[in-house]
């Protein structure tokens, strides 16, 4: 696929797999706008009111279906928005094509190479002599990393001439990183400096992001201020938890069709998103066994009926591994060759360090058979054994299924939506500094509230004597910030 | 497509979707081998002695990867064999690619007409000049019945020259099979005779097909004998249940990807097939109401919390509807309009006659929007309202997703070998007459020990002294013959 | 506690704990009447008629509050009744005093010796000199049995004057036995005869008195009519499951307050009161691990998530057992002493002999520390290592709790009390032979339905077309002899 | 009974029920010493060091056996302890007995009025003329609200004589409590300064008190340090979740015999302590509806298939209704007016105004008939149908139960004896102001991680590589102080 952009007849860029998939994603777009509550009472409670006129949004987050409808969101909210995926396996090309037709800049397709990959990112962040982004939404923190790690590049080569040197790490997406930086410093060497100036603040979805933007604020390097979207509690008690509940077991039916009752499964990692997974095998009929590092997590999953051991106790019993710690190196190759023939390996946390890819690909002997996209068998030679490893590991609920589903992205993206709304609102008003910034409870709650009604529920109000007496507003927020839920 | 045979180079006839997919089927199949102990003991136990050796088998069930695995554990044990699939939607193109290509004579594709479906079922049974099928493996009865109405129809032109009249019926599926037993009879007016004199006997799959059986059975008409292998506990139990429970969820996905968790989801009918169904939605954390005309199974539903109310009762705020009755008239479009906006209606159950399609397609005024292939939203003209019909009507795990997983088919399909071994074995034996026949307790006891191992289950012996103790002999069978399981 | 019959102020006998609690069992049997409403309505619509005027009923079955509104079900329709418990442990004081104060004749009080529980069996039995019982209603078929072996030892006695030898067997229980029929056959060596000539049937609460009378039909020696209402789809698939279900955690949490959640449990036997026993471990948190000797069972065990191993395997992990198959010497002494300290044994089956008490009791230097009535704990010599068993090996959900809730009893007592009706109806019709029957399944659905407008339920009513297309009458039964449920 | 201090042989102080119990109460601590590894381990890893050497404390926590392994688990560390119950039915009398005879100063029993619920209190606080204590354990803050009014009421009538007036409040148990103050302060007016001149601080066990902790430290009325227990992840994720999970049906089926399955259910409230609630009665088989003021909890709740209504929608047609809210004035008599005839009606927040028992009480004609001890039929005039009220609206698992099980309140109360060591240990550091301060993560990590091994868990290791990946010790805290579990 050659990297040129293409413009629509309307003048705008884009950069996608097919645009005459536009109508299948307009279709699926509008099914997604039914089950996306929030997102759509956002557009009624603040369209009129045009609160993004004149801001230029860059974002880079999974361009999926529900993706989509947060775009034109954020376009009905009078943003100019030119987007990305931030993941090579993440893209509906059918959304890409109906948002690229008709609302934003795309530039993401299902399957990108790593190189592609950061082409489009920098394609999403080029806003052209007129200068841009003044916001971005990320995930995961590419983009981000790329504007700080392009300043960086820009000061250092101001001061003494050097150049990003990509041999100087053995990291293959670092490498890559650094020649687009060193190849744009030659055209621009001012571009990361103007962008800083200009960028009033990124909000963040995941939990990969923020923990890079809390390193970025505890050693000073962060360059703007940064809602962190993913610990709003509707948002990471939601989407982590109930999203990969559903898409879990989605991902693993649409790669391998493989029965879930009766299996022996791993799930490394005990967090939202293995108490997501875990629910979601335990309920399928698998036994279930977590790894866990933290003490506490490890007894949640034990009052659950979970076995919790170490990977070693189980490799060569369990038929299913999943991945969901955020860390890195939790299947290595060594693991990968004691398992049983056909094992299922996979893994749904932010990055693909968490399996060994590099140590399986360069394995002597190994042999790869495609079975589909995104579903690999991976033979031994010592034995001919093989295991099955999902989205090359990646993301597999979106390299290998859809993602997650509309209804709990809503409550993701108003987070996001409210974020951006606050971070532009406030752009000069000093209130958000070079800092990371949770959302305040009573927005939480209202994200909440604005998905309720859509499933027939009907809360209780307090009276203001019984508000006295446990000490809140009778409109809330209901409770305290260190609250668990 | 034009419905002319194909033929192999090796001179094997089939009609399928894209031979050059046998590779991916091939594949896939190798996949579902590993998952499907039941059958590949049984190629080890039974192949040597070729049971099957000179038996031709015509086979009308979906065209699925499993099923390709059972063709080939009925070829490695001798049979020939020809095949088609029992619905419309259910084949998976390149399972039948990989068969047709390396092992039987297949005739199916994905998303045939009507027309097409009886052509298919046609072809399957006709073994040319040399005679045949000697066996039938059936599922939902349609070959059975193509017989059984071809004999009729004979039987009447031998006696008086009446042809069979299509527009005597009103059924557009009676229709054709008339037509296409009329033209037959032009040609040669005694075929369904000489295959009823060759037919040792049929091996039925599932509720819809053993209950026509039965009526068969009980108003004497029934040509040869019959297995009934959807009541093997193995097979009802296990299949209808927990195969349910899997595929239910994974049509719905693929289907619709839309959120389980907090929707209201009404399940008609809490049979087998609804049990299935019921867990898998109400572990999806949806609200589960159930409808059902059998106080016990009723009583059954509420014990597992599941509130049981009329279609009528919920219908205008439930969003999901299944159909698991195997009864006609469920969901009337009557019921359609009064539905939610974007409500999501679909069968499991063997026909299509649950839902009211016919009343929906001649609804005035009403849109079709096919958002993809076996998913549809329907506009009613009234409000712009719209519903969505998942495989337009027809068993939605098989149109929508990939049916059940190999390991629960494979219990199955190991009773479908067993069932066809005794026949064959039997066939002049008299040991079966023109009934309807269930597989003795220690086959079924037999097929569940073949999936015991690969779960890494052990069994506990009794002591002979244990034994005595109950009154069952050491090696089983262990239950009575009224055990419910 | 002396062995004399007392007598109510209105003449009739007893022999009960406690007289003054007679009050308390009332207001408990007020309670227990509103929640089951199968009984109720047989009042309804029975008690006008009288259906067992003239009818001597005696009872063998658990004397709980639930069983004591059956009796006064069978006294509102006409019966004079005697009554027993079918277990030393499972009577509650209160309920047999308010019964043997206004309804019945009661021999029954928590904590019997085998000595006065078959005393009370006996005085069930007898209706003096005017003659009786008529019927039966028996639960393990202690009083069936009681009457058997007496007849035997009579025509013995006539034959050739040999008496009952109790020291002709080590099993304590019936050394009692043989003893009590020897010395009543000095006072009156017709006495079975003549109950035999009278008694018109029984009716069977349990599989374990089920096996029992279908070894009797087997080898002829069966002497009336017996309806196994066990085998009611009403009662096994209730009962067995939802009452076990209920009672296994209440049992366990009133005997010894254990966190169920974190431990490993292992359920010997997966029937109906195991499938019960092993969804309540595992919804309260424990990993459950099944021991099975029957292969479609154990592969039910592993589609819910469970482990199948042999005791073995976990007797020295695991926290809790349970025994539930009605077979003996599931857990041997030489398995308690493998245990984990405080290993909690337990047995849910019908009779004691699944727990090897007799070794665990004879072992020498074993101590046993009673922690409160029915909780004992028993320390080996030579660990000082415990384990605690509770009731003594006997059914623990009566012997440490009250047993199966009011609801689910009311179910399995309608059956009771359709049975009871049903043989005295045609105690002269000849309709009953000296067989096992069941109940017909219009009946059994008619209990389902008594129950579920309790549970604010609305049935669905065919119509006659679709009656007529799946071949049942419209108004049931609705399912073939041999469905499964 | 007479409200005076009894005397041990050794001449520690005490009013129990009865000290013949001690044995029995003995064996039952030796059980739960067992399941109770973080308070065992907590003796083994301080005991040797006495700790509380030299220190006097004071609890009000309910003594139940699992308090009894708490107390000597102080008193092994070297402390003396004074201790009284914090709810009037709590007291299990054995626990009592045996503490009172062995290990500390006991005044509690099952059943108190509220004078002798106060007069506990006050001797719990009275530790003689050589002062004391120095610190407090307190559940609910009763305790600590005695000294800070005591306080305030010395304060003003040192400044002006005043004393407090019980007829200022129609409270009924602040009226207790300002007769207790106004006649102590008659014989030692200081009592209330030397006391708080001498704490050292309180931990608080529970959400109620541990919210007007900090309402006082809000307004600047707290006199000493507090440690907040309840908010430890293993206490509030634990106990208040799991811990429910197991004693709500417990509670439940003790006090009722209720069958579970199949009714409907009312959860007030989806905290901590509903959310275990409800999950205990959906495993349960029941059909459970939450009522819930805060969004987000409401939609947890939807998000397990849980329906969200306001009591009014289901006040008529629910069976069960439990109170878990921690506000007042949740059911009012005239809900219960409308309620099925036997609905049950408990709460299991702390307080027992969740339920309007002065409503019931008062309401003109209603008529209490006692089932049992804190199981009351409570009948309205208008149409004798009653309600069941459960431990008069106080805590039914400890009034109807034994409260929660050693193992989860081995979590709890290890929290508990760190907290009392901290506090001690930091007397004169000046590190604790008097403010309300939560345990450092790493010490809740510890506490986790000693009941892991019990449950047979093994934790996976960070290598140093990871942790920096993640950026956090090797040896944790893992998780950032916002994580919410």
């Amino acid at each position: 696929m050659a990297l040129l952009v293409e413009t629509t007849t309307s003048g705008r860029e884009y950069k996608v797999k097919d645009m005459s998939q536009a109508d299948f994603g307009r279709l699926e777009i509008e099914l997604a706008e039914v089950e996306m509550p929030g997102l759509m009472s956002s557009r009624v409670e603040f369209g009129p009111s045009q609160p993004f006129k004149g801001a230029k949004i860059t974002g880079s987050l999974h361009m999926t279906i529900q993706t989509a409808v947060l775009i034109e969101t954020l376009t009905a909210l009078g943003a100019e928005v030119r987007w990305c995926s931030c993941n090579i396996f993440s893209t509906q090309d059918h959304a890409a094509a109906a948002i690229a037709r008709d609302s934003a800049a795309v530039f993401a397709w299902k399957g990108e190479t790593l190189q592609e990959y950061w082409w489009c990112s920098e394609r999403a962040l080029d806003w052209g002599p007129s200068g841009g982004p003044d916001l971005i939404v990320d995930d995961g923190g590419d983009v981000t990393l790329l504007i700080h790690e392009g300043l960086k590049a820009e000061q250092l080569f101001e001061k003494n001439g050097t150049l990003p040197d990509p041999s100087s790490t053995d990291n293959a997406e670092m490498q890559i990183v650094y020649t687009i930086i060193r190849d744009g410093l030659k055209t621009d060497p001012k571009r990361y400096h103007k962008m800083k100036d200009r960028i009033v603040g990124v909000s963040e979805e995941t939990t990969t992001g923020v923990k890079r933007l809390y390193q970025m604020q505890a050693n000073g390097s962060l360059l703007f201020p940064a809602i962190n979207v993913n610990d709003s509690v509707t948002k990471s008690k939601f989407d982590n938890l109930y999203g990969c509940r559903h898409s879990l077991p989605d991902g693993l039916m649409r790669a391998t069709d493989v029965m879930i009752a009766g299996k022996i499964a791993v799930v490394c990692g005990y967090g939202d998103v293995g108490k997501g997974c875990a629910a979601a095998l335990k309920q399928g009929g698998a036994r279930v066994v977590v790894t866990e590092i933290d003490p506490i997590c490890a007894l949640q999953a034990l009052m659950e009926g979970l076995q919790v051991l170490t990977l070693e106790d189980v490799v060569s019993e369990a038929d299913i591994f999943v991945t969901t710690t955020g860390n890195k190196d939790i299947i290595m190759v060594s693991d990968m060759k004691k398992m049983k023939n056909n094992a299922i390996v996979c893994n749904i946390g932010h990055f693909d360090n968490e399996i060994d890819m590099h140590g399986l690909e360069t394995y002597p002997g190994v042999k790869r058979i495609t079975i589909k996209p995104q579903t690999d068998r991976w033979v031994f030679p010592e034995n001919n054994s093989g295991i099955i490893v999902l989205a090359e590991g990646r993301l597999m609920n979106l390299g290998c299924a859809t993602g997650h589903p509309s209804f709990v992205m809503s409550c993701s993206f108003t987070n996001q939506v409210i974020a951006q709304i606050e971070l532009w609102k406030e752009k000069t008003s000093g209130k958000y500094e070079k800092k990371v910034y949770v959302l305040p409870k009573h927005l939480d709650e209202k994200v909440a509230s604005l998905h309720l009604n859509q499933l027939g529920a009907k809360l209780t109000k307090l009276s203001k004597d019984q508000a006295d007496y446990i000490s809140v507003p009778v409109e809330g927020p209901y409770k305290p910030a260190h609250y668990r839920y």
